[in-house]
């Protein structure tokens, strides 16, 4: 197949774009700021659904399922939360259509089915499970609580796109309810620690762990937990968040719960996502411009064998060297393809697979299976080498580590050379026009700067580094004092 | 714990209803008609979506995800299917809230966010998905395309029971494309059987394969296959439905694909889904007045344990035997819980535990410690023996076999008693009323028929078998010939 992708350096918004379409991953539904996700794309989300719900479950999660609607008085209930999501709410008020008379085969809403209380399609689910946590929880025996779901949500965004900003999005939300504050803040701060975990270790995609700032908090929280990471265009993305809601939404929905000591309190919480968001940070951080680079231990499909040969006979002995390898890999977990399609030339597979990002690809043609070999070529350095059959799985199981090492490294190299700091406002905006990435800078805590700064250059405080050092400085803007440096960037 | 459940024989359906909420499975929530999946009975239902997502996978399918919102004008596409779902679908109609100016603190919907088109909450997805699907088919090298999705949907259904008949549900739904009809129907019948397996072979409920009669199809179907269970107060529960589509769907949203033969022809298509109602025939098919009984394979928990003890020294020395025991039941893939509690009595916790349906339990006191062995009782039996320790692995290993078959027998025993041939009218009335079950009887074919035995007797036809065979005889309503018998049944 012939890939015509835009090179990363000509348009990297467009070759982003179109790189999800061309390796299957989503595409545009018919349904305003909707996307479907294809297979190939659904198959990587599963992968890291299975590693992420492995983890949570392993910090002593479960999983529950709460309703997609949130009552209208339930939504209201707490304020902040209630003022932040207002805007791009998707709200059903009708539960009926009804046959339109004035034309004929065409439907309409039956005004007599109005409800009588609008509901609102859930974008975040503080209100409805915090409306039932409050039958759930009387007494400290009750607590904590932790609970994980997986589920849909909409915020009707006006400006869409695949992966990083849809209108419904696919995510996991945990809410969990404790007795103490302190136990409330090690959890969301454990979430995120869960978070970077993940994004590192499986995904190959370095994070920064750190506080958001106040204008940049969750609508509802007295903390914001988040992982940042940095995109090849020098733009951040926020990779996940973890927020300790204090006791905001408890006294919201009159959580109280009777202490050891007898007394009543209300209820401490926390809650922490990551979404299909995931998927656009895993697309940007590592492909290029001959397509998608997958980590081996998020890629649906890790080791692709392609057959080259001319006819049935040549092509059958190649099957014959081929089945006891896949059922050798296979034992070893590895997932294996042989695509042994004869409607397509090799060179076309060889094309499809790397825009598909397949981490390591086989060859076997007649030479090969002569001398016991086969052709093994890496997708993240694009080289090729020549294995004896002897040692292929080894050299295969090897390589898969190798290649998801190398990943992380070469996004890490990336991350820490795109990590700069000024001291100054003027170096503030060079670095930023012509270098990108994160800039660490001395800021006043103040929101006016924090805004006066975001509307001059676009660029926002990701977060406030988590090991941040005490340093004595002077905000790059207003020259007031200041005793740690926040990291700006551009971001997604 | 004190179980206070009420008994079957007095009033089923109340028993139905506090068991679930009893067992902590699910319970109402403060939105009309959708409930709260909790943790207990949502980790049932990912064992279930475990195997099924394994049974697809092995049949070919792949999974990927479409919007949760139709548009109107697609969900009007296809006649038969709006007009089945037109009556109980949830309407947004805006995509913004904004403050009340009467009321401080209250929303409002934004008058000014009136969406140009409705979006129908998905009853079901075929609309939204072969708008998607006419892109995706150009030619016969297109197909199949063989995908499933696991979703929620909303039907505006107004009498509502949890698991049973909930406004918003969990499912899977699965939608293939093929150039024949030949292949459809077989991809239809395929699921049927598969939906079958899983019913019997990990829910333990034995289903009866057939096809709807023209009144029960899917809106937008022309043929529905449906596995029928029966439960223990005599009715009938659909528990899972796959659909031969024909073209109907294709001709909707014009999607044609040029054949091997040059030809241009619409696409045939299937649909099925199973959905949390399947939690709704697991509970009713096996538990009793004791609460829960749990199949093994679906069982969250398959062994508890429970130490029988007096101070933290003779504890600490049942935990000593125990901990290993558990280490070598976790090798053996059994999922175990050793509740060690300080709070509550061990009479507490046994009736806990059957009242959720652990197949197994162990009690460990210093008896046991002093003889090498654990008191062991079967959740579905109710009997208890005296094991040694040195078998103990190999007889529970052997004992979850016996009471998986076991469920499963009592359940096929309980139906094959249930299903009453008949050959009168009046017979027919009186079985239904003093037996229940199913009961297989001639019918004329006719819907006036079945809508007139409905009206008087509240029976349906659940189905005619897919074994049914080839029988003279005349229809028990109308006297009119009939060449088959077809299994009526009231049903939920």
């Amino acid at each position: 197949m012939s890939k015509n992708l835009t090179k990363r350096g000509e348009d990297y918004s467009k070759w982003y774009n179109e790189l999800v379409v061309k390796a299957e991953l989503a595409e545009n539904s018919g349904v305003r700021g909707c996307m479907v996700i294809k297979p190939y794309g659904y198959a990587i989300w599963e992968k890291m659904q299975t590693e992420l719900d492995r983890m949570f479950k392993e910090t002593g999660h479960v999983n529950a399922y709460f309703p997609l609607f949130v009552p209208r008085s339930f939504f209201e209930a707490e304020e902040k939360n209630a003022e932040g999501f207002a805007k791009e709410c998707a709200v059903v008020t009708h539960y009926r259509l009804k046959a339109d008379p004035n034309e004929k085969g065409k439907l309409m809403v039956d005004p007599e089915a109005k409800l009588e209380e609008e509901l609102v399609v859930r974008p975040t689910s503080e209100a409805i499970i915090w409306n039932t946590y409050k039958n759930w929880i009387q007494s400290y025996r009750d607590l904590p609580i932790l609970i994980n779901q997986w589920a849909n949500v909409v915020r009707w965004e006006m400006r869409t796109r695949l992966f990083l900003r849809t209108a419904e999005f696919l995510w996991q939300e945990g809410h969990t309810a404790h007795a103490t504050k302190a136990e409330a803040i090690e959890e969301a701060e454990k979430m995120m620690h869960v978070y970077a975990e993940f994004a590192e270790n499986f995904m190959c995609v370095p994070v920064i762990k750190g506080f958001k700032t106040e204008s940049e908090r969750f609508a509802g929280a007295d903390e914001t937990y988040c992982i940042e990471a940095l995109m090849q265009d020098g733009k951040a993305l926020q990779a996940g968040t973890s927020h300790f809601l204090g006791q905001n939404f408890a006294k919201a929905f009159d959580v109280k719960f009777a202490s050891k000591e007898g007394t009543l309190d209300y209820v401490w919480a926390t809650s922490w996502g990551v979404s299909t968001r995931l998927m656009g940070a895993l697309i940007m951080t590592h492909s290029d411009d001959n397509g998608l680079v997958l980590p081996p231990k998020l890629a649906p499909i890790q080791v692709v064998i392609i057959p080259i040969y001319k006819g049935e006979e040549q092509l059958e002995a190649v099957r014959q060297r081929v089945l006891p390898l896949m059922d050798e890999l296979k034992k070893q977990g590895i997932s294996v393809k042989f695509d042994d399609r004869d409607t397509q030339k090799p060179g076309f597979k060889f094309n499809e697979y790397e825009l598909k990002g397949v981490p390591v690809r086989l060859a076997v043609g007649q030479r090969d299976l002569e001398n016991n070999t086969f052709e093994v070529a890496r997708r993240d350095t694009l080289t090729k080498e020549t294995i004896s059959g002897d040692v292929i799985v080894e050299h295969i199981e090897k390589l898969l580590v190798e290649i998801q090492e190398n990943i992380y490294k070469k996004a890490l190299d990336y991350r820490n050379t795109h990590i700069t700091e000024v001291n100054s406002y003027e170096e503030f905006k060079d670095v930023l026009e012509n270098k990108g990435g994160f800039i660490s800078a001395h800021w006043d805590g103040t929101a006016e700067t924090e805004a006066k700064i975001q509307e001059e250059t676009k660029a926002t405080i990701r977060c406030i580094p988590l090991d941040a050092k005490e340093e004595q400085g002077v905000c790059i803007f207003s020259g007031k004092p200041s005793t740690k440096r926040v990291l700006f960037a551009k971001a997604y």
